[in-house]
């Protein structure tokens, strides 16, 4: 319920000031100036009247309803200033003042003190250390910043400067802006995700812009971004991916930077598009707002001489777009009204057609995007500059074309980019093709980069068409059993369940693991061996003592005995080994278990990640995962599709398929492990890590051979 | 020798023409209007005067000295023109029209003809199918782009748009200019080399840009571009690398876009900076051409609060740029003039300190050069636009800022980027700084580009003075008998050499290979196994018939053969199924070979690429490279230090450390084969390819197991 904080009606400005410099003078003056729709309240005991308007002592001596505090006084205040608001039944307060948990140990106690205070009154807070927000379509202005553009993209942004950034390249740019901007500072109370859910409901915003350092409820942003960019489109720069990125966003938003692996891996999946570079990141959202999708990821490149094309070319194919083939009825149409020497085929090069009448880039535009194959159309060169370069009159022909492809987007619904190298000139053409919401860049990379980001999105949209929602299957039964086991290691008051133990508990839930028994003799261990043998296999001895955890650093592990002889030896050495490495332990025996036989190693972890909660990282074992750094984190839980997606989701995968004349693997044994590790963790949230390494993966069926599972302390 | 052509004190425009739209006259007109130095002629039969100037009805009628032809006729009169430029004794021609290699078998005819015409009236040729040249010095604008600037670089471009787009941003930066363009076009006669010569030469350039599709001799391009490298900076953007980029490249130059990984690598190993991002190209030109380079790859960041230095320290961390910590000195006197908020550790965050007085920047900058650590600074954020954003007043503040900036750049020898929000607004402060040739952007990822490019030259220049030049062991002896070898191949009328026969020739230059000795008859076949077996190893078995190219496939490899019943069964089998595969096949027996023992599998190959000739790709065997693609290729010849840096140039070279345990290999011996493979390719003109795969490469030493030889045909 935000409505009333991020709509207010009311602003009480806590610091009102008489100052020029101070900020509590100019939120005063820049609402004034902005037209501000609603009421202001000046706050400051020592003045009578500020810009004209009477200046309250108190806020709670103000006699109407006030719905937002802009708050600039120092750090210490606010706690007590935040009371007075909750007396006043105030919905929300700005909290501008930096000095808290971004500080270290002292600015966190203070922060804690406001959460409190906060909580207490039920004032929700944006902020601290924000550079405030501003609600363009009540003219709400609690930044100062002069000339934002309204228009249909929300701003959410963890740094003021940033924020800046981009709101002076919209007014630049003198296209699109903006119906909310937020700080969201520390996001000490409103987060990320609450934020995110007023915007997808709020009807004219379009496309909701972000620039995160890190959030504190990552996975709640998750489902929420799901639910969202479904409706609209999220574009979303994470930086803080560096050590020393990490250390500067911490330095000044107090925010953990997360693992960038997760982080994106994560924000793609929810259908953000995610950008690297933020030279993209207004163009990109502007595209998103304000363009039909593109839903069979196939562009047309028109230009007017090399150069642009093939860059254009090679851009859109790093991006993994299609350049279709055109077909032979486009072809010849091409041919008829372009030179001999104009190139047909996509990219299709005018040649010098245009040169004595610009307009007939209109006409190829028309025969282009009628193809059936064609998504959209990229133009790049010089157009809307014909003008300025070779003859004025040549102008003239420029807007004819730029009205013409206005019209035509507006009828196909099939967007139309302009590259041009005039782009920052002034250019009537190009103003046109603005007004006619036709996105023109003057860089070649970005033209590229919003044409691949409305692909992107286009795909995500489909491909959602496609997912199938999933249940748990609870397996109740399991659960209760599972939850025996891991009473009975926390009873003994241990958090690293032994290797049967966890082998127990993820073959209760399905995993194909061979468990083995505990043997306590020598005896006990040559009849388990026995029984193991029967099925022709050889046997494995490790240790089991929640003292010894490196259980090959102990001798505790003997591998691939047949024999009575090599077993009994092999019992006698690891607990003789075990005494001598750790006297003290607490021995419980030896587990035999069959001997595991070669397949492809497959390496499955789980943890939590500070942001997003649990996380699955896969890998195939061995070199792929320690040398080459072969492997993918998702959120979990994972979906019957995100099990199959995972498996495609490394550079080695192909592996699964059997290479070098192999068969392939058992990937359907391998999907159901995966769901299985997702269905555990989210069962029982006592854990903390598992570690399944290595697991064996057959022609058929798979082994977990060795399993780790670590509970929360 | 292109001084005359680039140079010229002369010029006549054949094709002169007083339509205002024909390049005939705009050509004259520029001339004129740029105020060129020299003699300017018009050559037209139909006219009499053009534009005040007496035209000429033939070239050999000017009465003075011709140095440089521009003809703007079309295609198919070149070759008579040429002639007449010939007996007139100009030096050079400026060809713009298009019509040649570009368009197909025709065209290339006709190019054909032009080239022999150049040949034979000693006549240099520019183009075609460009779209001119420009000597800023002399004024000499032969391109018609009006108010070109003039400044240190020299561009030499293959797209006349994407020149014009380079030579706009420059227009618009107002910073930075030229002091010669030269369109390249189909490079016919001058080659990109030459005119990298000429360049080099030239005391007034100070960096080369190039924009580039495809080059036809890329190999004398590579020497000169190492020769000029070390003297001043090359900036070079490759186009062309995806399927749809070549066929757009090769639409409109004729050119074949070479592999790009062959021709980066090529590119960086001659202290070229490769540049991407088509965006990138001008500004880190204009850097490299200005700034004093970065020797130790260390840079500290300034900036007035988060964002802006998260996002700048990600991109550089990226780049792999070192952001070192400041000294405990450094960092006590920032505290001393900072605010308590702000982060003293690199990237430094006055955190509000310059609100106030934006001249504390400078304070900050002084501290942080100082720094022996810190080979320059980034700053970033609202430097330049304090008396925009805040309160006009402040912009004398950063006034005083940048005049200290620019005696700080004078003083120390370390460059000071800044990145500035406002870069594109009017700012006194930031025209100062561009005054004193500090770069300033209003792009985060520009300002990061520019200062990691300064950088990567900085640790070119330092790796070169610490190359040794290295010269070829010519191995005469071994040569003498490697060509008898090939040879005997040649006179059968074959080009591929038979297994033992690539083994042979390759051992003879230092291989260590087991080459194995041809048997006619079982009885021979057992008697040369039992000298091998006496080694204690297994033999293998391999049909020879130059008819037989892939055994296998004829059932002609019998492996890991050890008693007298396997290597006589085997050879029997091998002749037999050899016969039934192809009854006409030239069978010369089969070869006895020692079975390699197992070891890290290495594949080397080599080729003669189009564009850079002989070029060596080598790799990990097996999956590395089959399924990780994780190869590398370089151009050969291969000094010592390059052999070095080949085995550390994939990802997974890390296994020849020895991973889990094991042991390491043999880089020496590896090192000592690649040096063969260079010195192998570079003694025989007559070889096509090279494979050597599989190579054995063990603890001690190495074994070649496959060799493939194929001859030019």
């Amino acid at each position: 319920m935000l409505d009333k904080v991020l709509n207010a009606k009311s602003v009480a400005i806590i610091g009102a000031s008489k100052s020029k410099t101070k900020r509590g003078y100019q939120a005063i003056k820049t609402l004034l100036t902005d037209g501000f729709e609603g009421e202001i309240y000046p706050v400051n005991p020592k003045e009578d009247k500020i810009l004209g308007l009477n200046c309250y002592k108190d806020i709670t001596d103000v006699e109407g309803e006030v719905d937002l505090a802009l708050i600039t006084t120092p750090a210490r205040t606010i706690p007590g200033i935040l009371r007075k608001c909750g007396e006043k039944n105030v919905a929300g307060a700005v909290i501008i003042a930096g000095g808290f948990r971004e500080l270290g140990a002292k600015g966190q106690e203070l922060e804690k003190e406001v959460i409190a205070a906060a909580k207490e009154t039920g004032v929700r807070l944006i902020g601290p250390n924000t550079s405030g927000m501003i609600n363009l379509k009540t003219s709400m202005n609690l930044v100062g910043i002069q000339n934002v553009p309204r228009g249909n993209i929300a701003l959410l942004c963890q740094s003021g400067n940033m924020a800046l950034t981009l709101i002076t390249e919209a007014m630049i740019l003198k296209h699109e802006g903006f119906t909310y901007y937020v700080g969201v500072g520390n996001e000490a109370d409103i987060k990320f995700h609450e934020y995110l859910e007023f915007f997808r409901n709020d009807p004219d915003t379009k496309a909701v812009l972000m620039y995160v350092e890190g959030m504190s409820q990552g996975r709640k942003f998750l489902q929420e971004a799901y639910n969202t960019s479904i409706e609209k489109p999220i574009i979303l720069l994470k930086s803080g991916r560096s050590a020393t990125g990490k250390k500067s966003a911490g330095s000044h938003t107090g925010s953990l930077a997360g693992i960038s692996e997760v982080a994106n891996r994560a924000y793609e999946r929810a259908g953000i598009v995610v950008i690297e570079n933020s030279d993209e990141l207004f163009p990109v959202a502007e595209t998103l707002s304000s363009q039909p999708v593109i839903k069979n990821n196939c562009i047309a490149i028109l230009a007017d001489g090399g150069g642009h094309a093939t860059i254009a070319a090679d851009l859109l194919s790093d991006y993994g777009i299609n350049m279709p083939e055109l077909s032979e009825k486009t072809r010849s149409k091409l041919r008829k009204i372009l030179p001999e020497a104009a190139s047909v085929v996509n990219p299709v090069d005018v040649a010098g057609g245009t040169d004595s009448d610009p307009s007939l880039f209109a006409d190829c535009a028309r025969i282009i995007l009628k193809d059936p194959h064609v998504g959209g159309l990229l133009v790049v060169g010089l157009f809307g500059g014909y003008g300025i370069r070779f003859e004025e009159s040549l102008a003239i022909g420029e807007e004819a074309a730029a009205h013409r492809f206005g019209a035509m987007v507006k009828k196909r619904s099939k967007p139309i980019f302009v590259h041009s190298l005039y782009g920052s000139y002034e250019s009537h053409a190009l103003d046109l093709l603005r007004h006619y919401d036709i996105p023109v860049h003057d860089s070649l990379d970005i033209s590229c980069k919003c044409v691949a980001s409305l692909c992107k999105y286009g795909n995500y949209l489909k491909s959602y068409h496609g997912k199938t929602n999933f249940v748990f299957d609870w397996r109740a039964k399991a659960r209760e059993q599972g939850k025996q086991i891991i009473q009975n290691v926390k009873k003994e008051g241990r958090h690293v369940l032994l290797e049967h133990e966890a082998k127990q508990l993820i073959q209760l839930h399905g995993a194909q693991t061979s468990v083995g028994q505990v043997a306590t003799t020598e005896d006990e261990a040559w009849e388990i061996a026995k029984k193991i043998k029967g099925n022709n296999e050889r046997v494995v001895l490790k240790i089991v003592s929640p003292d010894i955890l490196h259980k090959s650093d102990a001798g505790g592990v003997k591998l691939n005995l047949g024999s009575e002889k090599e077993v009994r030896g092999g019992f006698k050495k690891i607990i003789k080994g075990a005494k001598v490495y750790n006297p003290e332990a607490d021995i419980r025996g030896v587990l035999v278990a069959p001997m595991a036989k070669q397949g492809l190693e497959v390496i499955i972890g789980t943890k939590i990640d500070e942001q997003f909660g649990p996380v699955i990282m896969y890998g195939l074992g061995g070199i792929m995962v320690e040398i080459m750094k072969d492997v993918t984190f998702w959120v979990l839980p994972l979906s019957p599709t995100s099990c199959k997606k995972i498996l495609e989701d490394t550079r080695s995968s192909v592996l699964l398929d059997g290479v070098r004349g192999q068969k392939g693997y058992d990937k359907k044994s391998m999907r159901k492990l995966l769901s299985m590790c997702s269905e555990l963790i989210e069962s029982y949230p006592e854990i903390d890590e598992m570690d399944l390494n290595p697991v064996m993966l057959y022609e058929q069926g798979l082994d977990v051979v060795d399993a780790r599972i670590i509970l929360k302390k």
